[in-house]
């Protein structure tokens, strides 16, 4: 990770604040001669990323470290097996149809498709709709038909870092990742085992947990 | 927030880091007459919730405090109006089968639908699939007939916290939550209008962002 790197302005706002922690957004405009709202976003900043610590009705205090550094450790020693959720898996040959009403009944956004226990495709609400919308007859053709299809799937492994999992959603654009085990399949080839699901709600629930300490129960 | 509960044995382990730092699994498992494998659950929860450290091929540290604490302050100082994305928004007499076009051209899992400017609906990738499977003519009604409508919709303000968001995101169970901004209509009710969005994307996104040191430039 590469530290930030601070502008001149931004030191002096440091400095002051060392020597003169709690010290108001007016005090610290008042010794930079400027205006608060000129000093706002370096002091947004500041706080962000962690170097100064912001609190109502107090003023900003130094804060010593980069919390964004303890905070990037923290998401990185977080395992994908700890913050999965079961997967929702359909065969090939099951319609789109039914593959609909199985990611509803069971309330998910997308599903796992599987040809001989193995990960073969992947399904979402988005691809569901785009076929629903068209003059395909979702009752006769198969999942199999439409679903992204391996190798183009990006996937996690119980021991990636739930880091590893959201910057696979975001860089590929996708609602979640399976979760996979390498497996030998029967032919000799190497296959996947479907074994759960990091979705964008396991990333939005576990940002959550972390300010409510139910990480503890992990 | 309440501080965890440590068990007896978890409170020896911290005890023998402190002590011995770094020190490695097998140590502790030797001091405590454990295997590594009865270790590892206490383990896991001290080094999640911050007491310890974990250091590859160089043993546990004690970290004096809880990293828990930090983030979850961290998260809680974090603005919607610093993480917020552009809203999609239709009027309500537009047609569904408009509103899932301008979905797909827009690339967002969700549409906030307005009257004389201020929000009255929500729409998803869900609903417009159950009514797309139906028997509704989706070129003809109006996707005001079909939305989720005030007030049972839940949003934040520029002012809340990313934690308030994701909190709201995940209670109602919904993709994302409007930001609004609380006018007065000319019949001289209170409305929202619509400014932005945080979805389940902008808080992966965020969790992401939070281990590459983009934050700086909030």
């Amino acid at each position: 990770m590469n530290p930030i790197e601070l502008t001149n302005r931004q030191k002096q706002i440091i400095e002051l604040v060392k020597k003169h922690e709690p010290i108001t957004s007016e005090h610290i405009a008042e010794q930079l001669n400027m205006t608060r709202a000129a000093l706002r976003p370096d002091l947004t900043i500041l706080t962000m990323s962690g170097f100064l610590e912001a609190r109502p009705k107090v003023g900003y205090l130094y804060s010593g470290q980069s919390v964004n550094n303890m905070i990037s450790d923290f998401i990185k020693n977080l395992k994908v097996e700890n913050i999965k959720s079961s997967p929702v898996i359909v065969s090939e040959d099951t319609t789109v149809y039914d593959a609909i009403v199985t990611l509803f009944l069971e309330d998910v956004g997308t599903i796992y498709i599987h040809s001989g226990g193995l990960l073969t495709g992947v399904a979402s609400r988005k691809d569901f709709l785009k076929i629903a919308l068209g003059k395909t007859d979702i009752h006769k053709v198969p999942v199999g038909i439409i679903m992204t299809r391996m190798p183009n799937i990006a996937y996690v492994k119980d021991d990636d870092s739930a880091y590893d999992a959201a910057a696979k959603i975001i860089l590929h654009e996708v609602d979640s990742v399976p979760v996979v085990e390498q497996v030998c399949a029967e032919n000799g080839k190497t296959g996947y085992k479907i074994t759960g699901k990091v979705s964008k709600t396991n990333i939005t629930r576990l940002f959550f947990d972390l300010c409510n300490d139910k990480l503890g129960g992990l």
